[in-house]
């Protein structure tokens, strides 16, 4: 047996004793995880640095990001709320008639995660995916990114430690390396859901790979996006040169390394934004996070570059150097390989005359993880908003993609190619992935767990007989 | 374009408009689908009746069951809590710094929607899964089911009318037909889901179709369960014959043609139930739904009759004859194909010496939409519980699975092969099925649904900045 399908078997025998304890506990759990990680904040900054190259405040941000990740998914399964339990008293007077039925979600078992390039903490080792798997009660799995091995071998064991001083069932988080291991890890017949953020081509395939077992498994894909943002004639005319500043600020930011970043621009012809934008751009040749995504950077921003009608407005010059491109609608519409997503520090600034025009090229766009609006408070939006989250799973306005908030009504998610699924991976709601509803027919107390007891003993927010019911002392 | 492209495409243009309407006001419109059923009850029993030899007492049930759906699944889109609403207001000192978000569901756009041979009314062209998409606002194109064609057309001309005199827009229900347009419509571009009741062999290729478009979505599909029941020897000792008798009526209910028929009943050796099961048999030969579901019925049941050291205890002759077979536990060890769902009325006692191997026996069985225990209340069925809460949606004490309640708590899912999803088919919660969550980022309220006004003028539940709020006056 692979180490891939051993973890997976471990991680099955003890799924049961995981998932037995409390959402206190687990919360408790995910603290000791938080305080261990914060502790070694200094040494993990700097494995980090080395192996990615991106810059200290950076980082020192996103491990704190990450660690009050781990404590919010911690007060969400406190909370309960995320249990959805529900109890309906018998009614024979119903249509059909009613037995006692109570409903809760209950977790799904061992979930691999894989874990990103672009976020060695945030989206990696103890990242989101796994504070949410581990929060409900699944064990993980983490396929660890080659782009940072250092940091995410420390990360494995200052989280393996916090459990196990914490009580933890042993074999509730494990590592393994690569990418044969990785497609182990899919095709291990104990596995039951795959959270993966990356590429589009590479989570095709998993999503593939996770549908043709013998025993279909769900997939939870967040393959990357173009995020585009339309500014209005208006807004243009009002701060063209802000929204240059702040355009620039987010596309490199990272160095375009985010699956949110900005890279397409919807601007009226001989727009302010356009003109000031090429002074914002940074000179320079920044490291990528590894060989292959700076290949990619290169590549994909030259083929873009390389179409008639494209002008290279800034950048362009060295291998990764932050770029500018821009082209008229009439070029992206019989262009439409200009929408693909170039990871890194490219935009595309596409004029549009009148409304007509950005219409049309609305009208080509995909799904995204967001769609930005930059229009004047007298504008009347609804109609372009209303469109927008037809097609995005995030619509800002008058903001910038980039940089995720954690919390309760965030949504990280969107039509395809941005993601495969109708949940979110980053907020409290990214839990409800790793979670499948069991109802529970005539069962005597004896037989159900707490959470749908007649009398509320863990004190959570409920359903009873079809009214929602707060508990008078809130848990947590 | 074929019809079912075209009624697609229809389907897409007309969706922003249905979505747009409130949901008191598609409430409504299934309020009004319900009331023409209604109305026309004796005529649809009637035909229903002559093509699917099903008797009119269970078609009247089953016809009030849909009726009565549409309307609980009005009101849960006029309660609002489906929204699953969310504001977080701004908090600059959240780690990281959070923006104004606001998150809610959405209808996902066009469905379709694949219709049963076993419920002409209730899992039909107006059955739970058009009821539960036209409710959060998505089109449905049905595709009908050959089984039962009058009744459908004359079902689809009456959904059709009540929709148009309620003011709908045009094009949110439509119905195709035949094999060839439904792949049709699972190609189609502008697809969003589908939902599917039916085979596990059907289902799968729809998953896999599903998967491999060039832009995934999502499948839904119920496909069928073995719904294995365990008695205990306390149980068999204390009401062996009662328990003979319920499991004769369920087994033999609609005979057999149930997703929710008990397919396998592990008994103690030389129970009661085993010795009193025959005598409740019904003799005869039963017309089955479909000439193919007949067919099946008898290969299937004549393949596990004669696995070897399986005895027919009772029926096996005709071809649609109610069976009862039986076998020791090593033989179903032996011979896993004894775990094959049978359509029909055919049920299998297997025998079990003690409690390991019970244990034994419970190892092999796969995911199920049901599992049900029959105990004494002394024994202690803690474990058990909890372990049939891992391999079935919904878990019994002391009933039959046959009969499935439409309620908040409702649970009808289950782990592969049972169905593919984490989500059910029956019940309030699954209309979720159809929605996907968007976030608003720092939007002016003019540009915000009226669900996320801060004044909550819809009047529904929401969690605001972390707290559940119930309304003061609740909708509806």
């Amino acid at each position: 047996m692979s180490h891939a399908r051993a973890a997976v078997h471990r991680a099955a025998r003890v799924a049961p004793a995981f998932a037995a304890l409390s959402g206190a506990r687990r919360a408790e759990l995910l603290g000791r995880i938080a305080d261990a990680l914060d502790a070694r904040a200094d040494e993990l900054v700097a494995v980090a640095g080395q192996e990615t190259d991106l810059p200290e405040a950076r980082l020192r941000g996103e491990l704190a990001r990450t660690t009050a990740q781990l404590r919010k998914f911690g007060a969400v399964v406190t909370e309960g709320a995320y249990l959805e339990a529900t109890v309906d008293h018998a009614d024979p007077g119903d249509t059909p008639p009613r037995p006692d039925l109570r409903r809760m979600l209950r977790p799904i078992g061992p979930v691999a995660v894989f874990a990103a390039s672009n976020f060695p903490f945030a989206f990696s080792v103890a990242g989101g995916d796994t504070a949410s798997a581990l929060a409900v009660g699944c064990p993980v799995i983490v396929k660890t990114h080659p782009g940072h091995p250092g940091t995410s071998a420390f990360t494995a064991t200052l989280v393996a430690a916090a459990l196990a001083e914490g009580g933890a069932p042993d074999g509730v988080f494990q590592t393994v390396e690569g990418f044969e291991e990785g497609l182990e890890l899919v095709d291990a017949d104990e596995l039951e859901a795959v959270a993966f953020t990356g590429s589009l081509r590479g989570g095709r395939a998993l999503l593939d790979r996770c549908t043709a077992r013998e025993r279909p498994i769900p997939f939870y894909g967040e393959l990357g996006s173009l995020n585009p943002v339309v500014v209005t004639p208006d807004a243009d005319a009002a701060r063209g040169a802000a929204l240059a500043a702040g355009l620039a600020g987010s596309f490199q930011l990272g160095d375009g390394q985010f699956c949110t970043k900005p890279g397409l621009v919807l601007v009226p012809e001989g727009s302010a934004l356009e003109a000031a934008l090429p002074d914002s751009v940074v000179a320079g040749e920044p490291r990528m996070l590894t060989p292959a995504i700076a290949d990619g950077y290169a590549s994909g921003r030259d083929r873009a570059a390389a179409i008639p009608g494209v002008e290279v407005l800034a950048g362009g010059g060295g291998a990764t150097a932050p770029t500018v491109l821009a082209a008229d609608a009439a070029t992206l519409l019989a262009h439409r390989e200009l929408l693909d997503e170039v990871f890194g520090p490219v935009t595309v600034l596409v004029r549009y005359r009148d409304a007509a025009a950005l219409q049309e090229v609305l009208e080509t766009l995909e799904g995204s993880l967001t769609m930005t609006l930059h229009a004047e408070p007298e504008e009347d939006v609804t109609g372009l908003a209303d469109w927008m989250a037809g097609r995005a799973g995030r619509v800002l306005f008058g903001g910038w993609p980039t940089g995720v908030a954690v919390s309760w009504a965030q949504h990280h998610g969107g039509p395809w190619p941005a993601t495969n699924t109708v949940f979110t991976s980053v907020g409290a709601t990214a839990v409800r992935r790793f979670l499948r509803p069991v109802a529970y027919q005539d069962a005597p107390a004896s037989a159900l767990p707490e959470a749908l007891h007649d009398d509320n003993p863990l004190g959570i927010p409920r359903r009873v007989d079809g009214v929602y019911v707060l508990p008078a002392t809130p848990a947590g």
